[in-house]
């Protein structure tokens, strides 16, 4: 298990990470993580791994692009002081583009994209332990389909960017698409991006793979 | 795993299973499962099972003993047709004979509790391939306590149901117990009954595990 | 324009057609004939024909299959005694099959489909002067896509059952197709199923256009 | 067809324009544009026209008269940088002097309506391609009737502004009228001035016609 | 003044004598008989004439035609044991021909009216003391406006059956006209059928003038 | 009749005069005025004097004493220009010192009572046409019970106030108790102080007769 | 203390006694035994005799007068078998007389009040160990006032059929009168019937000193 | 009785003392003074020495611990200018070190807690006639339950700074063990902190007891 006793770890994001978190602060009790896959983290540390006492707090907010999350950054993530900081960002730069595509000032572009990301990553890693990656995902198996091509693209960004500051990388695509083998893809999202519970499961537990945690411990 | 190909799985069980499931039908899409470890053993299944298709529906219902389980259990169990059957009941059997003691009608001591739990076993056995018996529990750690030490009475009241028609059984209290050595009880559950998100996943991992669902499952 | 001086028109359908019409009857002021293609179809008769005097009822119903359609039929359908009829249904009926797979009650698998439309077409046949089959539609552009590719087989039926009967048929995924030649599906309908108000003006477009309403009559 | 590929249309107006809007921002998904002729004028272009790219922003508000749009005139006409702008006012600068005769601060006489318009027009021509004057009307058919005579005394100033300044005029009075001579006043509006669905269809096709709208373009 | 000392006074009508009165029983305090010209009568009777302890009952019903009335003059009228019965239908009668003209049950033409209206007066004047008949009125002062022309006839009627039984006779229609020379129907109704409180002033004034109150009185 | 065409009357008071008016403009459509005498005159003055005219406004506020008044004076009534004022105001002064005798800060004795009422009148004489001036009242038959001995001395120095200034003056005690003489206090106000429209009918008829409002006239 | 081991002691009244409980039960947890005496003695009991285990039953009424009681007594008090019934009843009784006076069917005059209450008293004594009888209250201190002078002709009937009975008496008027000698009824209850706090603490002490309740009981 | 005739008597609190107390003045009619002992406090000093005219105020607000209290004293303590001062605090100081242990800066350690109460006390003293120091207190008979042992320890503390300072001492920790003797807990609290209405009158007693309060009074 990488996170250890007494860390505090920082969930950012857009609303898949949001999910109905309390404000301003999305920690603690009465559902105050929201309903989404940090809150799963979040139980799931607690139930096996009571006595490391990790602290967890959602900073995710519905709507935002990573160029929202360079705006609040200083805010909701450096004055944290957060040891480990896990990052899943790039649902709206793309999906703006798609569902309201006359209107460009909410379009975030690839070259935009990349650069605002690295530049975050680059200007937090001294600060934080440890970083995790997760890429943007969209729920839609067929790779030729217009928005998950560039959603694909978006994820290879995060990938890159996750190789060179050598965060850790989960690869929430891949994970989805192991599932849309067996199922259809309205069975996890009405609309391919905001997932059902199971769609949440599978998202908490790439990343709990991706920190070693271990189902089976005693 | 124990279970198999386009089985269906139905939970009863008082508030901790009900937790804001839809009505009349507990199951399908927008949360109808609720938001408790009913609705976490399903979006594990999904989301690692995915090629088994299990059907999960969630019959519970807040308040409910066990005398009310017997009066709604030709519809909402048989009527059903279930592969597997998950049991999960007692909290208020004993509750309200600690928080309302002046009120006796709402008791159900611990005779009746075992003749009507083992007759219910008893007439859905033929009908189902397979029954689970998770024990109620209590968020107590102090086994003195006088509500802690009846739960536990009721818990192996279970346990003696579960030997003698060889169903599935599952100490949730046990589960909370290994919890509760680290964590204090106000922690998992304001009122030492209805547990956070972190206790339903104790109650969840007890569950799958009982039913070797293997996490590391490719 | 085929409509004629005092006639009654009668939509009957799904949350499509519904989209928020009064109840019980869906007609008259204040939205009581909803915010879809039904409202539209009735505005554009209003103002461009406003001296035929036509009476537009929307019986749609959301949720409902071609099966739940042929429960409500009498009351919905034959005792509104209209002179035009339009059915467009089908969407829920292959919907359930992709988005809740293991519930298998939902589903309405073609053969049941056909011959449920068949019948309700036969038997009203001669009661209504002149009979309207749109097909349903999914809006999504690869026709490779499985729910997609069911969808048209049921567009199939309802051609052939058009078809058969001599019922003025209106190809809505046609129409559809046309306008996802240009935009991304996510612009008309986030779900892929209920369309913004402009899919609304697509459907109503095709309906008009097949019974010869003149835009640009003085 | 006068719009042009990725042009920006703006309509400014009072509350027939505004009808349930969204804030501060009147255009994108989810009835952003609101429930009358503006959504349905956007609903058309992006149905017919799908591959021109037009953005419809509505930024009418209820209860506004010609002086409440040179308050806000800056920030939502100019700010807005518009290819296409539409202005239908002059209802209420109308209606106070008949429905509270007695609060003169609520009233727009005619000489202040006109130099206002005037003065807007004048300011915002050098900086939009196109603009389109609609009229203000009155669901009255009876052109002795006072305020009906007042509303086309407003509508003439309309169409004087529009000849001296060569924007597109659109007579909506004279659209009104057309269905008027078939349908009394109350069909398409309990109050002769919010008109129901049918008379937002006027307005619209009012408006399509005079951007030279093809209907039946393939 | 023509009530005496502990009569009842039941008035029946439509929305205008509803006007948001209390149901089942329309009497007693807390805003109980409504906000209209019925609410007013009895405030007036109460403060001038408190020592006749008059007993006012408001059955207004909103949306009712005298079709209407007739299917619940049994319980709302014969069953109360009324010593005076005011009476004002129509509006709806006259007004859905207009407003909705394509649905013709909702219609109630003169005939119809008449003969309804004569039955039940004739049915029920041996059992009360006193009948009032107040015409229905419609907000408009151009006499040659068809819903006025209308409404005009209507109110002859009701005349015609006022002086066949001998009841009082309110013309409410020349009251407004009286009111209609000066201001502009839109001060009064927005819709010209639903009074403000100035218009209910009007009526309740029209009523207490027929029955001989005196505003002067000790 | 005093009141003269285009004239603009006041009313200013406590929770009796504001009755639920809008805000912040207590004038206009749609129930602005509130519910209470104010309303009634407005209706009374619009019905029967139509061509004056009078523009009535309503700037009652629920829970204010003299003080209060006197704080909002300048805006509330010096910059509104009224032609007529009307002032009611005592209640809560008196009151406070009978249901909270123990918070003193909320009373206000006859002393400041007297001093800030004619430091008001005569403030504002110079800038209005007419005033008005009502006492406050309570709904007590029984002149020695303590809160009524306690209105009566507040009335007198309204009273005195209103003849040291020429004020008319409107004894809205003595109006009610001429209806007290025949109906018990709990007929017209279940707390004695905020009346039914009885109550507020007697206040309105009070204050008409002493403009002479002729109630006969054609 | 008259009160003993185990007893179910039930409360019947209108709304003094019902404040808010809970329906159809009131009694257990969370507010179930409303706001006002019946929670306060209910409160003390539990409070300073826990080892009694008193179980206290709320079944007042808003609203009722003791005709009321009559209809609902077999279910509401027989079927309960308290060991020992408090009955408060008889305010609206009287109050209907004097807040609508018009209003006769209301109204429960002397001699029916005292026949009814007598005949439940008989027919229940045999089946409940102890009976208290509560006079009803009127919060004002002047006899002379017409309502007082009705509530205390009911308070002493219920003074009669308690001493033939043998009830406890509790006369609540009088406890009232002793707090009116110091404050003025507004500071008790707004319109003299519903109490506050104080007012219901007045109640409740009154009923504890009647059952021997001793506050300094260890 | 220590208190006397017009002193004013605050409390300041956490969530146990505010219990839903009117904002942001927590005195007067209505239900000002919450639902918790202090209404019950102040209901019994009315009932029973309403010659007093004792004016209790609440401040307490849900959520606070001592450093809370320390940052609003000067605005809700000594502006107030009380002559009786009762504090209780403390719960939510040891309550968030159990509920969310990872947070660590919800948590008021023992040395933080007595200082904090020391300077208040010592600060406020010169200027409060009497000061009254109420214990926090934990609804656990089992005083080697964790919760319980820290919150007998923060009991000490207020003990300590009592008898140091003179203040009047109320044990509630001991008034309420009194009757878990013979009530298990969730009979008084779900959740063990937040009474039932018979822990407040608990409570309530046991100030009022520490005041000499005479039950027994005439």
């Amino acid at each position: 298990m990488k996170l250890q006793k007494g860390q505090k770890l920082l969930f950012i994001g857009d609303s898949i990470t949001d999910c109905d978190r309390a404000r301003p602060a999305g920690e603690g009790l009465f559902g105050a993580l929201g309903k989404g896959y940090v809150s799963l983290v979040d139980a799931f540390l607690q139930a096996v791994y009571p006595e490391l006492g990790i602290r967890v707090v959602n900073k995710g907010l519905g709507g935002n692009t990573v160029v929202d999350l360079e705006n609040r950054w200083q805010e909701d993530v450096l004055d944290q002081n957060p040891d480990w900081l896990s990052i899943m960002i790039g649902t709206n730069d793309v999906w703006r583009q798609y569902d309201t595509p006359f209107i460009p000032e909410g379009h975030v572009y690839p070259d935009r994209y990349e650069s605002t990301l690295r530049a975050l990553v680059v200007r937090t890693k001294p600060h934080v332990g440890q970083l995790v990656l997760m890429t943007p995902f969209y729920l839609e198996s067929n790779k030729q389909d217009a928005m998950r091509a560039t959603m694909d693209q978006y994820g290879a960004i995060v990938k890159r960017v996750a190789e060179e500051s050598g965060a850790l990388f989960v690869d929430t695509q891949a994970a989805f698409d192991a599932v849309l083998k067996e199922l259809y893809s309205a069975t996890l999202a009405w609309d391919r991006v905001h997932p059902t519970q199971a769609g949440h499961a599978v998202l908490a537990r790439a990343f709990l793979k991706a920190v070693d945690f271990d189902w089976n411990k005693k």
